[in-house]
């Protein structure tokens, strides 16, 4: 993996090889995380490039005019938004398909996804100052929960034995929610007696491609006081000699 | 086709036949607008359930807990959000293709629709009271359209000589740029000298799924009044004995 440092403004573009698959990422980013676990999950050969989200490089923009995570690169094509990427790299890819063949059922993955994309704001809501803001959040969250746990039925995952796009796009969510316990003082999953999202999420931590994507508790905690005083750090937790 | 008449609250749910590909739209929706000509344009079989978004009859929301169209309904499964909707009649009818089979230009269509679709909020403050928030809108929307402009190069269409999901995706728009002209006062495709995109909206108009779901200047001026006095009007145009 090169550029393990997030690179800033002034930083120059790491030499672009057009035949490997180049992912730009920022390692605290739920979005991007999205994609490096399909990546992963695909076993599709790659390497990542972490960048400043507060201090841009110009290239970042080169590439995403909205200058945002992830963006893939590969063959002199450039893709971004996380589900774009995602599906690109599902249709690339072949082996392990994440999604059903039949257009009903991978519409219905589709819509699921959308549907949990519409509750995220809250998600950042749930550090906000303000307590109202913060309980309204936690209604919203705790509804759209309640309504995957009855998407995930008795399923291991959301695509039955094995995972499907479902699964990689609500995840990182999950692990920040764990991370934010201890400062939020509710466990939204407990609370409401979601036992099988609290099992599933178990489940799915075990994966490679998940345990290679997780950052520890103390690191995102840190990273979301960071985000909260507008001083986000990029490098937590990386041994000084690869900053 | 069923249900001219926008249903309100209060108004039944017209029979459902599961074999029936049903759309629940609203007559002055862009984003439905879309849904309907990728029906129109790969002759999919279907009928129409116009609805109010005013008073949303409560079947709206089991089927679309955001109360928002476009709707899909057939053979007991339910698809919502436009590009959602679109991508999935493209798969479960395959005829008249609307994306390239290759995953690098598929996904290139898919940056470019989700691109654009970012310039949107910008559409609506057009006819705000704010002139500086009129003219930064200008500003952003003409941006998009020059980039707009070079992906369409020498084409007749975004998709080459046939239309593609681009061209379905941000046509509505344009067909409300025009209806605005009178009252914004300015031709954003003209000021710009974006004569490509200009003959591309004469050649989409022509084609039969574009004008069977296009509205007389008129009715949208109409529309967009209702929608800036909080009172937008849902049956304008339709005949009263239909009514």
């Amino acid at each position: 993996m090169i550029g393990l440092r997030a690179l800033a403004t002034g930083d120059a573009l790491p030499q672009v090889k057009p035949e490997v698959m180049r992912m730009y990422n920022m390692r605290f980013c739920p979005f991007a995380q999205r994609t490096r676990m399909v990546l992963l999950y695909k076993e599709i050969p790659h390497e990542v490039v972490n960048v400043n989200l507060r201090r841009k490089p110009k290239w970042l923009f080169e590439r995403n005019p909205f200058g945002l995570v992830p963006v893939l690169e590969y063959n002199n094509e450039i893709v971004y938004e996380s589900s774009i990427c995602d599906d690109y790299l599902d249709e690339l890819y072949v082996e392990r398909p994440l999604y059903p063949k039949d257009p009903h059922r991978k519409a219905h993955c589709r819509v699921v996804m959308a549907k949990y994309d519409k509750m995220v704001p809250s998600f950042y809501k749930l550090i906000k100052p303000d307590e109202n803001l913060r309980l309204q959040a936690k209604e919203t969250i705790s509804e759209e929960m309640k309504s995957l746990e009855i998407e995930l039925g008795d399923g291991a995952f959301f695509g039955g034995p094995q995972p499907n796009m479902i699964d990689f796009h609500v995840y990182p969510w999950f692990e920040r929610l764990t991370a934010l316990k201890s400062i939020v003082e509710f466990d939204i999953l407990q609370e409401n007696n979601l036992h099988r999202l609290q099992l599933w999420q178990k489940r799915i931590e075990k994966l490679t491609c998940v345990k290679e994507t997780m950052q520890p508790k103390e690191w995102h905690l840190e990273f979301f006081i960071g985000l909260a005083n507008k001083n986000p750090q990029y490098d937590i937790g990386l041994p000084q000699s690869k900053v």
